[in-house]
């Protein structure tokens, strides 16, 4: 049972931004540019980001959610979602993200764990400054995102099936549009 | 010097939010509505919640600004700032924000710190769904912010007087004006 009175049928962010509408706005923008907005990393690389920072931070929630959206983006690949959380750099994934992804998880550690040289790896695979810069924002923005959500002691599916529905519509709609149609559902007619 | 290429003059946060500003505006909108929104916290109380995650995650420039616009708020009470930094169970503070302060101090760890227990105290002190809710958010949101100017190895000042000055501006105008200040005067005229 979550730590404060939530609609008990929306597990995870979902009951908290019904709960808190006024802050559930800036928080799905951000999410919205962070995860959707244009950029020179695909949706699925900084959705792997995402994932795996929430791994990392061990909220089962966000890396179900983020995980099932990130396996849509690269064409249905759960076993790679999986590879990154378990180890990035012995995933299949480019060099560029093996070192965005180190810097990631320094960024969840602490933001002074990052050194000049895990900034020179990644410079050293073609990294721009805009790409560090959205690593680092997206692996803070997650360490919020999952401190929310476990810290309210919110509820989770464990049905792989139901991220999987889910992450058809976000990839379609995108996080604020699905939190608006959640809210108009709500008003009384 | 910062990871990546920032415009000098402009320490922490502020120097990000030029670089992109296109994600500067929700962290602001988040920032406005957290700190200076309709609560029933007060500004201090919630500057003071921003302060010693801050301090809690050993950034110092969020610290310095946060623990200025709070000690504006609190009257200019800068030994107040210093002890709920050092020891909110020690300083001259409500049972209730003590309580709020011990969640807080949870979320910086991880937000599956946080027991019933902890929530309990906040209960026991008249503290609300609502502002258990915010004092959670701000905690995490604040997990964000000295991520994302830590991470990047932003600069900041060591001069109080500059805070000092700064926080009578963010108390008047707060956080988003004051980046679209900076912004329009660096537009080509």
């Amino acid at each position: 049972m979550a730590h404060i009175k939530l609609p008990e049928d929306l597990p995870g962010i979902r009951g908290l931004m019904v709960f808190s509408p006024h802050t559930a706005e800036p928080l799905n923008q951000l999410a919205d540019i962070l995860l959707r907005g244009p950029n020179s990393l695909s949706p699925g690389e900084r959705e792997l980001i995402a994932t795996f920072v929430s791994s990392r931070n061990d909220c089962f929630f966000c890396q179900s959610v983020h995980g099932a959206v990130a396996a849509h983006h690269l064409g249905g690949d759960e076993q790679l979602v999986t590879d990154v959380k378990a180890d990035p750099e012995r995933a299949a994934i480019s060099e560029k993200m093996k070192a965005l992804l180190a810097i990631a998880a320094k960024v969840q550690r602490g933001g002074k764990q990052v050194t000049p040289e895990d900034i020179g790896r990644a410079r050293d695979c073609q990294a721009s400054d805009m790409e560090i810069h959205d690593t680092v924002l997206i692996a803070a923005a997650f360490c919020m995102f999952n401190r929310y959500v476990d810290g309210l002691g919110t509820s989770a599916s464990t049905d792989p099936d139901l991220y999987r529905q889910r992450a058809l519509m976000t990839a379609r709609d995108g996080y604020a549009n699905s939190i608006h149609r959640i809210l108009a559902d709500r008003q009384p007619r």
